[in-house]
Order: C-alpha cells, then structure tokens, then sequence
C-alpha cells in the first residue's frame, strides 16, 4: 500500500465547524481492521423517531452492507437508528462470509446498544475481497457505545477515510417559520469515483422532522442533482451508501419545506465537491457545464463523457487548453450533437463556434486560465434547452502513483 | 509537443516483410504539414476494377475527411481508386474550411493521378481543430503521382504516423481453388483508442476478386471482432478509418471463402493488437476473456468495462493481481452479473469462484503471471454461453506523459 502523506492541494484549509445535531452522538475507536495507529469505526447513534432516507450503488456486484442497509430503509423509526462503519476492508465479494460478517456486526451493534437489528445500518470500505476480521470491530462494541458523544462528528469524518486525503464535513442551517432547522454531514471518498455513487459513504443528519418517504423523495433528488454529478475515475463502487438521518429533535417539521431542500442540496453539493478536490491525484477541481443539448439527460451525458475521458483530464493536468479533446469527448458520448452548432468555452473565453475556432480566440485567454486550479469548460451544444453540470478533476502521476501501487 | 522516442517495450522486434499487391502502388512525401525531418503524406493506387469497403467512426462529431469517404463507398469501380492520407493535423472540427480542404486534396488526388474525384478517398489524422494546411499536400502530389511504385507499402505505414512508437504492418495468404490469394495492409493508431474504430488509420489491401457488397460484410464482420474490441484509453477518434481494397488482380473470386474471411480476420486482428501494443505508455498487453454471461453482447460488454477501467489498467501497471477491481467493473458495466457466480482467473491460476477468494488461491501465483507483459485476464460469469474477447494495456505514468503534453 501507498504512503498518502499529502493532503490534495484542493483540499479546504481546514474541517468545518459542525454544529450538534440534537438527538444523534458519535464515538470511534482504533479496531486494528487493517490499518494501525488510527480510528477505523465509527458509531452514530440516533434517538427514537429518527427516521433515515438513502441512495446505494447501483453496482450488480454490491457488497453484503450494502444489501442488508437496502432492505431495511423504511422500516419503523421508533427504535431510534445506529449508523456502524469500518474503514480498511470493504466486505465487498466475500461470499457468505460477508453476510455472514456483517451480520455479526449488526448483532451485536444491535446487543451494545439496544437498538433492533432491523434499525442498524453497517457499512464497510477498503479492499474488496479479503474476509473481514469482523472479531475486531465487535470487540470494540461495548466501548463504542460507552463513548457517544454528541460534538464527536469531526472524529467520525476521520474514522471514516480510506485513501482520502482529508475528512470531509458540511453543514448549513435554514429558517422553518422562524425555527432554525440544522443538517450537517460528512463524506469518505477520492478514488472509484463516478456517478451512482462511486466509492463514497456519506452520512448527513438533521434536527428536522421529516417522514420517511419525503426524506426519501428529497434524498434521491438531491444526490442525482449532486453526488451523482461527479467522476474522478468513471470506476463505480460495489460499497457506496449514503444516509441521511432526521431526528426530528428540532420538532420542526421540514416535509415540504424549499428551504430545507435547498440547504439538504447544498450540504450534499458541499461533500461532492470535497470528494472531487480529493480525487486521487488531483491538482485540478473542473466544472463542465454543458447548455444547449436536447434535454437535460443528453446533457448530462455529454458532461460526464468530457468529465471521464482521459484524453480531456491529461490535457488538464498539462495545462493545455486542447478543446480538440472536448469536441472528441462529445461526438463518442452518444447524446445528440451537430459539430457544426457546438460552442465550446475555457473559463470566460469562447474558444470554438459554428464548429471551428472562433474568430476573436486567443489561446493565450483560455492558456491563463488552464493555471487556475478551478478549471471551468462550458459547452453549448447549439440545439436545444437541455443543461447539466459535472464535476471532475485532473488526472495526473499521481493517480498512477496511488492506484498502481495501493491494493483497494 | 512531447518527444516521443522510445519505441514501445511492447513492439514487435521488426517491422514485418509485406508481400507486394498486385495493382496497388504507394508513394509518399515530407510535405511539412506539421511535422519537420519526416515524411507525412502517403499516397495508394488502385487499379481499375478495384472495390473499396470500409468502417468509420461512430463520432457524432466525424471529420471532413470520413464523411467523405462515407458517402462515396460503394461507387463504381471500373476506374481504380487513390487513397491519400496526411498526418499532423486531422482537418477535424474546423468548420467550413475543412470540407474545403477535403474537397482540394480530394481535386488536386484525382488531377494528379486521373482517377475520378468520386474514387479519391482520403484521411487525416493528428491535430483537431487546427485549419489543414492543404496547399502544403496538393504542392506534393505530381510529385507522389510519379513516385508511385509497388514495393512501398512500410514506407506508406511510416508517413501515416503520429504519436505511434513504431509503424504497424500485417499480412496473410490463403489459398483459394489451387490459387494463393495475398492480403497486406498497415495501421497508425497508439492513443484515443476505443470500440467504434477510435483514433485508427488501417488501409488493407488484397489481390483477390471481391464485389463490393461481400467485401464490405466482411470487413464490417471482421472489425466487430477484431478492432472494435481493443481499446486503449476509451477515448474515440473523430478521424477513424479503414479501408480494405480488392483490386482483383490474382483472377481468383473470393466472395465466399472461408479461407478468405479467416485470413482478412487475421490481418485485421494483428494490426489492431500492434495498436494496442504501441497503446500510449503501455507496458503489459493484456487480454480479457469474458465467458459464461448472458450473451455475447453482455460478456464484451464486460470485458470492455474491465478493459477501460482505470482503477484495473492501473493495477495491471503495478503487478496487482488486484481481483476486487475486476468484480468492481464487471458489477458497473450494465450487462447482468451475479456476484455469487464469478469466477476469475490472472492467467491461469483461479483466483476467485462462487462469489469470494478461491480456497486453493496462492497469490504468488496470480503475482507472477503479473510480472509477465502479457496479461490474460478470464471472467466466467457463470450465468450462460456468452463469450467476448477483448484487448488493452496498462495504464501508466508514460500515458500522463504523453497526453498531458502533446497537442493531439
């Protein structure tokens, strides 16, 4: 396994400030699943009522988790919730043992607790394909549990990471009549990154006061608008989770609230991008909005095809304004699109139109803005009103580096 | 512009002898379309009587060039053809003026050799979206007219070079009816590889007697099997092309042979293996064999998913027997899979069956098939009678070195 001692050169100065979220506490220890001389689980514990919303993998390989934590969203919230997860081994292709292994940790989750198996939500992210040593992790059961505490979400964010170069937390407030509703986050992610849901676990909670299927329905928007719009390698995982958990504590009632959505959305668009900024490798965030396509989905399309190619994330990481690599990127996407109508910009200067190089181009314009760290293209397809935006990073030595050495 | 001068570990010791055609000559020139020191135009002619068939790109965003070509397959052959390819600039994405640039080399082809414009197909491969300095090709063609001469064939596969390391030849005979029938062509093509014909130039050329009509069902058959299951980077070309040409000239009819079909597949399959041979950076071919999925079409969809996936392309350029990637890519790729019916192989050891790690798996043994440059990867998904084969390379630091500074 690779040495990850540098933090991206995306990262954010530093972690947030999360505020508590009434009615949910952390606790993690140092289980010894692989690595050493970390935290490698975390517990969330959430009070009765709380009702929990989430988005997998759409993998057809998805990890033993991964399928308990499936069949068992919208169950019965008066229990409360717990929320177990294990960083260094994925469980993931492990055959019965890997039922088998996470029903051990479910049990005893559960008997630590006191929570129903029915309400304990696992996850596991690392190698794929080894047996999980599940013995460590619940050994540590009773003294997860004798060490909730409700400002332990920092602690949590970091038992969490794997090849992550940071941990990655977000919170926003928003005003329901005149009561503050809160949600704050936090995310695990930098490579097998790509839309539904890559390799990312991603555990949001709020005081709000939300049913199930609206949590849900809100859940499942935001990612689509959100985590699924991003791509650092266009490799899906057989693990990713995300779960959102509202309390209720607040006793705000957030159903049908914009408000709330647009700050859910918000939380969730925060932790994507911090999960791009740590791409593996990266030295470059990218932003590729894409106007003008025959709907929204073929935009989309066109925007992670640009996002996934090689050829465009090279070009990136050399600083090469090479729109050559974006046309290229269109035409094999398979959306519409008519080379002779494509608009193409890097960062505020219009590069091609009317399918060739526009008149006014400098490359010097488009060159300055390849030195940005935050690259923006932007590409009109000149054919209708469908938009999209996607978020991807350079590829770079330092993907190879990690990814041709580090056994994930 | 990097320097590319080492030719690729994976090359072949030497360019192969190619048996002369009867009634196809070559010639080509140093015509200074970009590069300096080489030659970078090359010139075919065909006799009359000769019939071309040919595939190209799927690109919504094709070039000036394949779509003229596109439109006059198929046309009449009693006056021969000329076939007139530049590399250093590929006249793709460049508007008007690159239908116009076409149109004057397809013009100046046809003054210079007599054959009708509607016979004069023509290629260009380097540069997007750079205007073709044209006048500099037309300049050079009484020139490449009177140079024509039937034993330049690697000369013609040396001026269609770009970012290749070396250039590609292949041929085969076959015996039809007492009579040897020859087949020889040759290929560029070493990065923005992928199904759909990528960033390729394959011209094959045959004495045979074929109409038109059964030449292109089996260049069609042949390139499904051959170069539309190779891929370097996923990327693809709005330049791709290939053309066979039969100009008839052994007397010997080779509509329905079998032996005929097989050695066309032959030379098809060699050409688009040295392709992924020179693959940018590539130091290990590897060869994924898909069996045992619902259909064909889902096994090479499988073995594509694994081929283009940067997270196993990676491990490949560690020497990471790393199975988890292979499950990882199988379970995105969209085609069905049952994780609890994989079984995969590194080479010949069994790595894992029925869902997790072989019980008889020593992975010293998967290590050093590893350590070979060439990989054979197999996936029985356990699920039907669908095979595919399909081929690649790593991917690896030569690849970010190549792509991040050249302008392709």
């Amino acid at each position: 396994m690779a040495k990850i001692t540098k933090v991206s050169p995306l990262a954010p100065a530093a972690f947030p400030d999360l505020p508590v979220i009434d009615g949910v506490t952390f606790s993690t220890v140092a289980a010894g699943v692989k690595y050493t001389g970390r935290t490698d689980v975390m517990l969330a514990h959430c009070v009765p009522g709380t009702t929990i919303a989430g988005t997998f993998t759409r993998s057809a390989t998805r990890s033993a988790p991964v399928l308990d934590c499936q069949a068992k969203l919208g169950g019965p919230s008066d229990d409360g919730a717990a929320i177990l997860v294990n960083s260094g081994n994925s469980n993931a292709f492990t055959g019965r043992n890997g039922l088998a292994a996470t029903d051990a940790i479910v049990q005893a989750t559960a008997k630590a607790t006191g929570i129903p198996a029915a309400r304990v939500f696992t996850a596991s992210t690392g190698v794929i394909g080894e047996p999980l040593p599940f013995e460590r992790i619940t050994a540590k059961l009773s003294e997860l549990n004798d060490t909730l505490s409700a400002d332990r979400m920092a602690d949590a964010a970091r038992a969490i990471m794997t090849t992550d170069t940071y941990p990655k937390g977000a919170s926003a407030t928003c005003d329901i009549h005149g009561k503050e509703v809160k949600i704050a986050g936090f995310a695990k992610g930098s490579g097998m990154i790509a839309p539904d849901m890559a390799t990312m676990l991603v555990y949001i909670f709020t005081d709000a006061r939300i049913n199930q299927a609206a949590l849900q329905a809100l859940t499942s928007q935001a990612c689509d608008e959100t985590f699924n719009c991003i791509t650092v390698d266009s490799d899906t995982s057989t693990s990713d989770s995300l779960l959102v958990a509202a309390t209720g504590t607040s006793g705000v009632d957030a159903t049908s609230d914009p408000g709330f959505q647009a700050a859910l959305h918000d939380v969730m668009l925060d932790l994507a991008h911090q999960v791009v900024r740590d791409g593996e490798g990266a030295t470059k965030f990218v932003e590729i909005v894409v106007t003008g396509a025959v709907d929204n989905a073929s935009a989309k399309t066109h925007g992670l095809s640009i996002a996934n190619s090689p050829l465009v994330k090279t070009a990136i990481a050399g600083e090469d304004p090479n729109w050559g690599r974006v046309v290229m990127a269109v035409g094999k996407s398979g959306a519409p699109a008519d080379r002779d109508t494509l608009s193409i910009w890097f960062g505020d200067t219009l590069v091609a139109e009317n399918g060739w190089v526009s008149p006014d181009y400098v490359e010097a314009d488009a060159a300055a803005h390849m030195k940005s760290d935050h690259i923006r293209i932007r590409v009109d397809c000149g054919m209708g009103d469908g938009t999209a935006t996607v978020w991807t990073c350079d590829l770079t030595h330092g993907y190879i580096e990690i990814n041709a050495d580090y056994r994930s």
